[in-house]
């Protein structure tokens, strides 16, 4: 077999060096979100990317333990007590378009709005407006607004301010601004959600759409370690007992799960 | 890197052969049961050997939406609906000595425990009730019995019966037995559930005891994949909202989940 | 939480219904392909199903150490040797449209392609045409054909043979080699490999395309425990060493792998 | 169903706290590195807390693309380019005891060892010389020392003189030394691993042995991100052609690999 090739690490004898930087440096001299960067992006971060990245994910570590992910996590422990990697996995499974994946679908809709105003001559409110209608149209929802619990995501804001703080808010706010506009105008008003602001600010800060996925992922591991943790510290295994009603042919009532 | 060898399979242009038989041959002549026979012990399996595996399969493949491994692939697909592989991969995940996996443990349980009986040279009654205080007092529980929703667990008997009738029960079938007596007698009746009686069965095949758990993934990603769709085909995306109570620092009532 | 339902398993103390059958008689008296079929189509096979199904099954259970999902099976067990549902999760976790999953795909063309020949009043080998026409002009390659191992591939006039012997062969077999002679003709003559042949007879069954992807992992779930217990067998843990080779800036000399 | 019950969020409208604190000051406030922290201790981290965590997490973060974790990743997306989850997923699955988990299991060594020479009155180097022999003598390796890449692991002394100047060195690092030191007069010299130096600093700083296997997941889930990404970027699907030979029966001449 051929060699693989890679640009990201070189690790031989006494030495690993990530992304042409030595992992000691790293180590004494950097944070761990300095890392992430690096690995993604092959540069340090500035001061204002290292603060944003560090708000991205705090902000998606953890959401509760009834979260797609963090179920998922503990239902998998639960059944499986021995493999902590296996629940992690599992949990990291549950995350998609539906789940902690409407970032990177929100970041391409936003590259294609913004690249659509300038080629068409539209103010990015007309042209968030027609995206809108379009969509109406084809009875699909727009990626990063809405959210099953917050009437007002409180993630948004901070993420928004911070972007101004540091001087990197651009074009990715203004667009999904004017989106969130456009469905409060012909729908209804709904809460930016963190994967639309997340999104946003992804995109001014110069991050592919796949970014935005994975970056939600990195955050809720850290969530999704300690979900593992404390159902094997405070529930005994097999606890989790989902009630289910079968409603198919030859049934009649209600069993018991498993 | 040097080839990886292995003495399973055997591809090249225009050919596939499983352990020396042409795949063309078990396609047209042999259940997929042979197959999954011949991948595991190098040969075809006889009649009876049949019988008992596709006894086991059946008898593993769902047991209800509730159970761990079919209620982590739902919440998996829930969240993320693109992907039928992550969802059945994560009901996998949850399979371990809790949920599924006892089997293994019961094997080497039922192994040590003939090899003592001879070593010893005791009755299986008398080897079964000393393992059962040995465990007793340790505080750790006989695997192979009980079963959170059964009181008799069906499958035992049609299993256990089928062996007979094939000529395959032996000692695996007796060791289990008497386990199940000496925990009747000891601390209370148990049903002698499906692990417990695939374990004694697949000991008399001469299956290893790792084979226990494989066999149960092999039946259970039958019924994974029917969970799976039928969350695609009957429900929406985030449909999952499991109840969740925070009873930590700085919280007071109850909150919502995600 | 409301209880969950389903018309699939209803399962309740000392018994267990499968679509309305009783486990204990699927385990006597069916084979573990007929509680597939069972699963998926809420009722029980003819002998012709349960022939096609049989052959499929044994078809994709294993092609090799190297395939993508029995090699990333392999890497996981070598470092994670506690836990064999993760190796085996791992193994379906390779398992897309580029492997393994191009069934789905295939039978979503198939079925695109006579619903349009009976609409434009086009014969099969019109339609496919300027189907593969069309595919050419936008760069896309036709699914299920094409094999990286094999010219022929054996698989598939097995499953062709096998349907027409059972009375089973229909359009969607018709439309598949539509399809291959007018890539033939277009461009080279290309193996209509097991994927386009699956979903040729699937389609012909009746089944719905994503079902050609849930039964490539039912059956190669088969091969990856036999794959999982090979390394766990013959191969110390960590004896996997990829080759390499880091290309990137502050590079220079190959460098080892980890 | 009852409520779920955590501890770790409490996540309503408007509002999400982790172990009681705002998330919107964590992520304003905070860094990644401190959410970890106060995710599984409930508290925020000191800064020289911080250090050491941010320190441990790069150091695991990659390791180049022939780690199993990595490699594990890779061909996963190679054969399933749809899902980045799954490829991530995945190379978790392939963390274990060999790989990226022995640091568990070296946390419990130390507690252990710690423990014993409290109780028999015995100097470190006096128990750590006996453990050492009591492993040999029944065939087991000594976890956290050896590594098949590093005669000298780089990350060690950089974690140990980080806990040094921070004032967090203790019977971790003093117990784990006099490990590597008894396995050099008994053995060879061996170096002690990342795995090794990150178990000494997690025990002086208070953490339970899982934490070892956790921590290194989330370090590790940065540089898979990242592997995922490069494959995207720069190689075709399917590239991976493992050299494979058949040895079994049947066989003859090596085989192609899938």
């Amino acid at each position: 077999m051929e060699p693989w090739r890679t640009a990201i690490v070189d690790a031989r004898d006494g030495q690993i060096r990530i992304r042409g930087c030595d992992v000691t440096a790293l180590m004494t001299e950097r944070t761990f979100t300095d890392t992430i960067f690096l690995l993604h992006r092959s540069r340090l971060p500035s001061d204002a990317e290292r603060a944003l990245l560090n708000a991205i994910l705090s902000g998606v570590a953890d959401h509760g333990s009834g979260a797609p992910s963090c179920a998922t996590a503990r239902l998998a422990i639960s059944g499986n007590r021995a493999s902590v990697s296996a629940a992690v996995a599992a949990g990291i499974l549950a995350v998609g378009d539906e789940h902690g994946g409407a970032g990177s679908g929100c970041m391409e809709l936003i590259a294609a709005g913004i690249e659509r105003a300038r080629r068409e001559q539209l103010s990015f409110d007309e042209c968030a407006s027609k995206m809108v209608s379009e969509h109406r149209a084809i009875g699909k929802r727009v990626a990063g607004l809405g959210h099953r619990v917050h009437t007002h995501d409180p993630r948004t804001p901070v993420l928004f301010e911070l972007a101004k703080q540091h001087g990197l808010a651009g074009d990715g706010i203004l667009f999904m601004q004017a989106l969130a506009s456009a469905v409060a105008a012909q729908v209804k008003p709904m809460t930016l959600n963190v994967d639309g602001a997340l999104a946003a600010v992804l995109y001014d800060m110069g991050f592919s759409p796949t970014f935005a996925r994975l970056i939600f992922i990195i955050g809720r591991v850290a969530g999704l370690t300690a979900e593992v943790m404390e159902e094997l510290d405070r529930e005994r295994p097999m606890r989790i007992r989902i009630p289910v009603t079968f409603d198919g042919e030859g049934g009649g009532t209600p069993s018991e799960s498993e």
